[in-house]
């Protein structure tokens, strides 16, 4: 044992200086545990003056169960994803889970962080939109260890999911595009493989099915792949992007032709922080992050508590945001 | 103990199947610990065979010593510390540690952290830029756990700390306005108490003692900030912004006031990936976050091999990205 590990107070030296059990040191820290309000006032106080900290290790070990949960993304310099990545840290916090975050944007990284994430015994798993594969989901959940999905399809046993409702989205836009008069419709997506950009395609079709809709799908997608996908749909009404960052490429990508013709209108979907700057001002659908935060915690720690549940699906609702862009 | 955790693959099973002894199984996952050949052989193949994986939280309990890294940043949606937050995950990850992120943007989060990270038995704790007070430095110093701190300033007893350098940034600025014949200079930084702002306004002025420097300090910076203090500094000839994010808020307050007369050029710090886009083409500073990240993680391992090292500083070099705001 190293000589900084000796400095830790433990709940022994607790439990002797507040003259009571070791137990009721224990049981004054265990969430739910019953200890007499006396013990409770003497431990907390003894805790106090040596400075003692609950060993999280300790419990894991005793318990058998963590309370890690690996947030698996892609890249932190997407937007969106940092702007989703601070209430699903802060709701994890408030229900005592501590995230472990693994980026999962090189393809090499996927099998060594899946062993890593094993082996801090991690309660469950939050995997976001983006590059991770489905296949990842399987292999938690061949364990038993929950998985929820956030902006992700799965058609897996025991897998829960929220997303945005991409529906409601798509619909908001249709209604709008109509009353402008606008029916020559460009469609500016991600790579077909993307989830968001498959449901929101599918969901402006089914909407909308007397416009005149032009898709293009760009591998990769963010900003370029906007601009350079706006150049070839100028002659559209407007263009409907499956991601803000699409929408503000297209915006400049319509801008840098400068050939005297009237440009489309453009909407974007998520509203990210990004869209409210002048050059852009853009009309877009808001995804309510807190809201897929709070219910992707929520799905998890009830099927950690129950793994054997069906699986469940959530649609959170949107907002149109009206702005100059259309 | 859980149901769950009756499922857990034990070294002692892959012993069994291996047909060697427990230690063999340990010293085959332990790094660095000797092995032979033939033996590591078999375990790895029963380790394989039986779906093992090294049980971390058991590994700490044995040797007192978590690799557990408390990342302590304020907001994720900033995009300098977003860009600088990949590497660091993945720098850690390298050497064998995983990162806690603790979000310290609310104050009252800061407490509840502290006691959280040190539940955790953290190896060591880095905090970047931004709001989280270094009091809180000094709390996990005072507990002998490593801390390393990027562009932040300590005179801290032990504590470490890697920046881009300033200096000379601000000389490579000061140059190039020289060239240009820029002699009036606006200087846009968040409050004086952060220090990047402070660091670099100090610099400029060491760097420019012949300019004619009139600096505005808005509280909170970003692209709001930015774009305010631009509007009242208009007549200068260059505004050299403390980060980027003020410098594009710079851009389109100038921008905004459309009044016909010549408008300043304006310099930025940090290159995030917005200063690339078509209404910006930002002239600016672009800071090393892969070098920042890798000394950050050096510093932090060779501190907690040997915690009574002298205090440390190092200086990442920086680069002027001439684009055209200026």
């Amino acid at each position: 044992m190293s000589e900084k590990n000796k400095n830790w107070v433990k709940a022994e030296d607790v439990a002797r200086l507040a003259g009571v059990s070791r137990s009721a040191v224990s049981r004054t820290f265990t969430p739910g545990a019953s200890v007499a309000e006396k013990t409770r006032a003497k431990v907390l106080q003894a805790a106090e003056q040596l400075g003692y900290q609950v060993n999280i290790i300790a419990r894991t070990m005793n318990t058998g169960s963590s309370n890690f949960i690996g947030i698996i993304t892609s890249g932190f310099d997407n937007p969106f994803r940092s702007k989703l990545l601070s209430p699903l840290v802060h709701q994890l916090a408030l229900q005592g889970f501590m995230p472990l975050l693994m980026n999962a944007d090189d393809p090499e990284q996927l099998a060594p962080s899946l062993k890593q994430l094993l082996s801090y015994h991690v309660a469950g798993v939050i995997i976001t939109s983006g590059a991770p594969p489905l296949s990842l989901a399987e292999e938690y959940l061949a364990r038993k260890i929950p998985v929820t999905l956030i902006n992700r399809d799965a058609n897996l046993q025991g897998c829960d999911r929220v997303a945005s409702d991409n529906a409601q989205g798509m619909q908001l836009m249709v209604d709008y595009c109509r009353q402008r008069g606008w029916q020559e419709v460009g469609f500016i997506g991600e790579d077909v493989s993307n989830f968001s950009t498959r449901e929101r395609y599918q969901a402006l079709v089914l909407a909308a099915p007397h416009f005149n809709i032009t898709p293009q799908f760009i591998a990769g997608g963010g900003y370029a792949a906007g601009r350079a996908a706006a150049i070839t749909l100028s002659r559209c009404h407007v263009l409907i992007c499956a991601t803000d960052m699409l929408a503000l490429g297209a915006i400049d990508g319509l801008r840098s032709l400068n050939d005297g013709t009237v440009l489309p209108a453009v909407i974007g979907f998520d509203d990210i922080p990004q869209a409210e700057w002048d050059p852009y001002h853009l009309t877009t659908i808001q995804q309510d992050t807190d809201a897929l935060a709070h219910h992707a915690v929520d799905l998890l720690i009830t099927r950690i508590a129950q793994f054997d549940l069906p699986s469940r699906q959530r649609a959170v609702p949107v907002k149109l945001i009206i702005r100059n862009s259309a």
